[in-house]
């Protein structure tokens, strides 16, 4: 297998200018739509209205037609008495005519009978038998609404390109429009490429994954108004890539393939999409950082886009470069725009140069409404680190380090995106997710995201005014205290607002019956023994290695010779559930987690240790309604008596809920 | 016709609690999609998952698959050799392992074969035959993606009641779910009531409006996750009213029906809606402004919603009282909440008192970023006040008066609500429409908002910092100048930029031929002459006053009483194109406009005047963007080479686009 490597990269700028050089994209055609399928389409014509709007003069209120000048002298205590002409209602042709000394009943919304050019409402008049008395005047004109007045026959209504939200089809159905002229939606074939591309809903074979790319992308082509089709998933073979990129430019106005971008598999697909048409490829690599291995073709007049598999990177491709263009063909690009947002972040982001850094981000407002950027964990290949994501920043080619407290733009994955109410950086507890539960009981409306970085992460977060709250767990050697040693040693008391959470039973998870007879942490140094860790930086592994390191001290063996002994010791995750999943499903024998865990996958525990897992919340944030809800519920007596009883292993006590004074 | 007062009126609050406390509005089931339907939809379980992601150690970069020991002494120019052990592609199960000495293939995203702890990037690495040679040290688990690392087996992923994003898609695809468990889509049946309602498409019978209510309000429900279905319109009769309703009961969740709900009708709504199911009607008539009329019933489990017949009646109801419940049907409560924004009004509001006074309002940034609301001319018969309007305020009963620079919370119609960036309120010309063509031809992503008041209107909006900027061409009768003897008078010479337009013809339009041989102003004080005037403070009006009152003074008659002489003269219409299109219909026989509109709808035309039509624009915000494209297109040679060509009678002079000194 000989490997190429990409010589030919551009800049995201030079791509899509290759493109533009041969392709102009625009809407591709007009179709006529019922105005109640019209919602969201595009206008495709201006709109001049054929008729008046109201089409005649009509009452605005119940009252009584009359001539103006008939009430010049009417008062509250003198009313003018008018003869009874009669009654109009609404939808029907007056016959009426309103003579001198005649008032004819109205309703709201009928026709101003001829002669009559103002109302008197019903609450200023009184009828008595075939008389009518008038206690206030009217001037002409007064609760008419004039045939024409809102809008005029003729008249200007609807600009070209709008996008029909409910108030433009209020305004078309108005108007008398049925049937209204929208630009076509673009078609979209979508080829997912790759030997380990499965189907969700499918058992996966060992070595598959599942295709992710295809749903992403779908939903993604849908909020810029196009119209996908998936043509199907394509094994790395030249005819099966072939074959369907054919199908998809037959039935399609753009083809988008995801996958099959590694250097081995590039090498063919360069190869067959330059014999599918003319010009082929115009672009063989992208310098970004992800995905640099995006291809972009003409194929006689379409847009093909090979776009990388990880699915963080074939996101942000499609974001950056295909959906302008999509929402151009779309005729969106005129007014759904709020495509990005500034934003600060706390920490400095390094980006590798020479390429355009793509770096996803979840967003989240501070207590003065600065929103806040933080660059969501995990490599491209996760999609957690997409799923935590509201947007993502550009970092130019030329910079390799962002300064913390830079402003940077985001650009929103959803325009609708809205950062959650609680923003929690820390450490992973079952007992927070229940915290959580309680509070969405309370309010169904709040929003969080949860990132598991660990409890030292947390910390870190909260102090650079990332996150709003930390959960941790952090044991200090010296004292075998918890937490307060590590903030002190800080020296940041003042920064932050410290609670007292509640106690969590720590152990050794093993398989039910125990099979490898595990007692004690000694046990993992065994060689029939296979340990998941967690990651560095979390409470347990802090636990973990304090316990380690004690056994160093006794056999005297340096601490980092002891942990080469644990098969799995550098195989971390983020999460306690983590540990229970991978144990439960054999794959590891023990792994060091909560009581709960044990439970929950059914797993035998073997205590280790009580703990303190307790919160830091950031000063500043203190007062944010989401922050003082937490507080509450954590206070609460349906959250005390609730903890221990669904989480065996977990203990409120009389501490839970008070705010420490550290100074 | 015997009318009843709506005796049990209950304010907004009270309705909803009566409701609430016969009905609580939830998810009405469950229904699995498959993942590619399943955008914007709520779903309605915890998703814990089956499969770990990634499902098998995995490489993230093209390399070598060694063991991590084996590299610790490689170092850029003392590389370690290792022998060459094969290759392992993506999607093939490895069936080679690594033993001590030995590198294997390996490409992105592949399984890591037995044996093998770290991978070293193929760029740190050279092949010479059966030979590779690294050149830079991995530890244990670099390069390699852990099973489970993203997502392990049996971990919670979404939370209940999340809507799905593309993001929660693609995290669902991760997991391997094919179908997705989601809420029902609560069915709404629709009804349209009243004599009058015809249907867009149809030719509409005098007396008779097409149906608007059935389209905006359908919009609004799919907004909204529910699913409508119009059921028909009934007439004013009882038989067909209760047939539908009846009609809407069996297939749908909820009926809504908009109409009839003026005094006289309503008393037979009353009866028949009791008839059709327990307990009936809960809320006869509700303290808001507009919405009175509104009728809440309960009908055997079902609620059914009376909306008033007017159009923005009608949609701020349903906005303010369904919609909230709607919402919680379709389980979207929890997630889409942007549902309103503060801001500040910058003259005061006159509300009834009693009643919750809801008040329709454009909204838009001054240059300091605050949110301006602005209440939307016309009347609640009027489509064109909702369709400039981005949300309403709620003026509680025991409030007559807000004063100006208070702030309001606006109710937004829209979620996805943007401001334009420029609002103009003031005169309306056709020049000014063709520089926002032009405008928009520079930059189509420009939104503009322009609201016809006429030329004082929009100077005053532009003095309260409502407006960005106001046409305006206002002629002075002592100094016989335009425009810049009113800015002195009313001494707000600091607060704007004052801008040179160009010169318009104004004159009279007439049908084509002259029948009734109009020449003069004078002509409109004839018989057999009608008239079609424009609101008063606009400049066409203010011409028109200053032309009668030298008129009465020839005549010697006064004013007042001249103008009884016009037939027509309390016809006022908003804009130029409005009096175009009603002397074109033969409503009117002349009117006094622009001398395009002649051209425009093919009339005759009598010059009366040059006048000049001039800018003002809101001195803070003179360095807005939108402004200064504004600016710039009219100094542009395209617009003043394009103006009298498309629109005779206008043309530009050496001072358009100068800016004036005024103090």
């Amino acid at each position: 297998m000989e490997r190429k490597i990409f010589k030919k990269l551009v800049s995201m700028e030079d791509a899509l200018k290759i493109l533009y050089s041969h392709y102009t994209p625009k809407p591709l055609g007009i179709e006529e739509v019922p105005l109640e399928r019209a919602l969201n389409r595009v206008l495709a014509e201006d709109v001049y209205s054929d008729v008046d709007v109201p089409p005649f003069d009509r009452a605005t209120v119940d009252g009584f037609a009359v001539i103006a000048s008939d009430t010049f002298h009417a008062h509250e205590n003198r009313p003018v008495t008018l003869r009874y002409g009669g009654t109009v209602d609404a939808g029907k042709v007056p016959k009426i005519k309103v003579v001198p000394g005649v008032a004819v009943e109205i309703g709201t919304g009928a026709v101003i009978p001829k002669g009559a050019n103002a109302v008197v409402m019903v609450e200023h008049t009184s009828r008595e038998g075939d008389f009518v008395k008038i206690y206030r005047s009217v001037a002409p004109g007064h609760n008419i609404q004039f045939a024409g007045s809102d809008v005029m026959k003729g008249e200007f209504v609807l600009r070209k390109n709008t996008i029909l939200t409910p108030h433009e089809i209020g305004v078309l159905a108005a108007v008398g429009i049925a049937k209204v002229k929208v630009y076509r939606k673009p078609k979209i074939a979508l080829i997912s490429t790759g030997d380990e591309i499965a189907e969700p809903g499918e058992t996966l074979e060992y070595g598959k994954i599942y295709d992710i790319n295809r749903f992403t992308i779908t939903s993604h082509l849908i909020e810029d108004g196009a119209e996908p089709t998936f043509i199907g998933v394509a094994r790395d073979n030249p005819d099966e890539i072939s074959s369907l990129i054919k199908k998809g430019l037959e039935v399609a106005d753009v083809v988008i393939s995801s996958g099959s971008t590694s250097a081995g598999v590039r090498d063919i697909l360069y190869n067959l999409i330059n014999k599918l048409g003319k010009p082929g490829i115009l672009v063989h690599g992208i310098k970004t950082k992800p995905g640099k291995p995006t291809i972009i073709a003409l194929l006689n007049g379409k847009p093909f886009f090979g776009l990388p598999g990880y699915p963080t990177s074939a996101l942000m491709i499609y974001k950056s470069i295909v959906s302008p263009i999509i929402r151009k063909l779309s005729g969106y690009p005129t007014i759904k725009r709020r495509k990005s947002v500034k934003a600060i972040i706390k920490s400095p982001i390094y980006a590798e140069t020479g390429k355009t850094n793509l770096v996803p981000v979840s967003l989240i407002y501070d207590s003065k409404g600065q929103l806040i950027a933080f660059p969501t964990p995990g490599g491209s290949g996760s999609i957690m680190k997409l799923a935590n994501a509201d947007g993502y920043i550009k970092i130019p080619e030329t910079i390799n380090f962002l300064e913390e407290n830079s402003e940077v733009e985001v650009f929103l994955f959803s325009e609708d995106f809205e950062p959650p109410d609680l923003f929690i950086i820390g450490s992973h507890c079952l007992g927070l997710d229940l915290i959580l539960s309680l509070m969405i009981r309370r309010n169904p409306n709040l929003k969080f995201r949860v990132v598991n970085t660990g409890s030292y992460g947390g910390l870190m977060s909260v102090l650079r005014d990332e996150a709003d709250l930390a959960g941790m767990h952090i044991l200090d050697e010296k004292t075998n205290e918890y937490n307060i040693p590590v903030i002190k040693h800080l020296k940041v008391e003042e920064k932050v607002v410290f609670v007292k959470g509640y106690i969590r039973r720590q152990g050794l998870v093993v398989q039910k019956g125990n099979p490898k007879g595990i007692k004690s942490i000694e046990d993992l140094l065994r060689d029939d023994v296979s340990f998941i860790n967690r990651i560095s930086g979390s409470g347990t592994r802090i636990l973990l290695d304090i316990l380690l390191k004690k056994i160093a001290l006794e056999k005297n063996i340096p601490f980092n010779e002891l942990i080469k002994k644990i098969d799995g010791y550098h195989v971390e995750v983020r999460t306690h559930n983590a540990v229970g999943a991978a144990v439960k499903s054999g794959k590891f024998d023990v792994g060091l987690a909560i009581e709960p865990i044990a439970h929950m996958y059914e797993l035998e525990f073997i205590p280790i240790t009580n703990e303190y897992y307790d919160f830091v919340i950031s000063k500043s944030r203190f007062e944010k309604e989401a922050i003082q809800q937490f507080l509450e519920v954590l206070k609460s007596e349906e959250f005390q008596k609730t903890l221990s009883k669904s989480l065996p292993g977990l203990k409120p006590y009389e501490d839970t809920g008070r705010i420490i004074n550290l100074i």
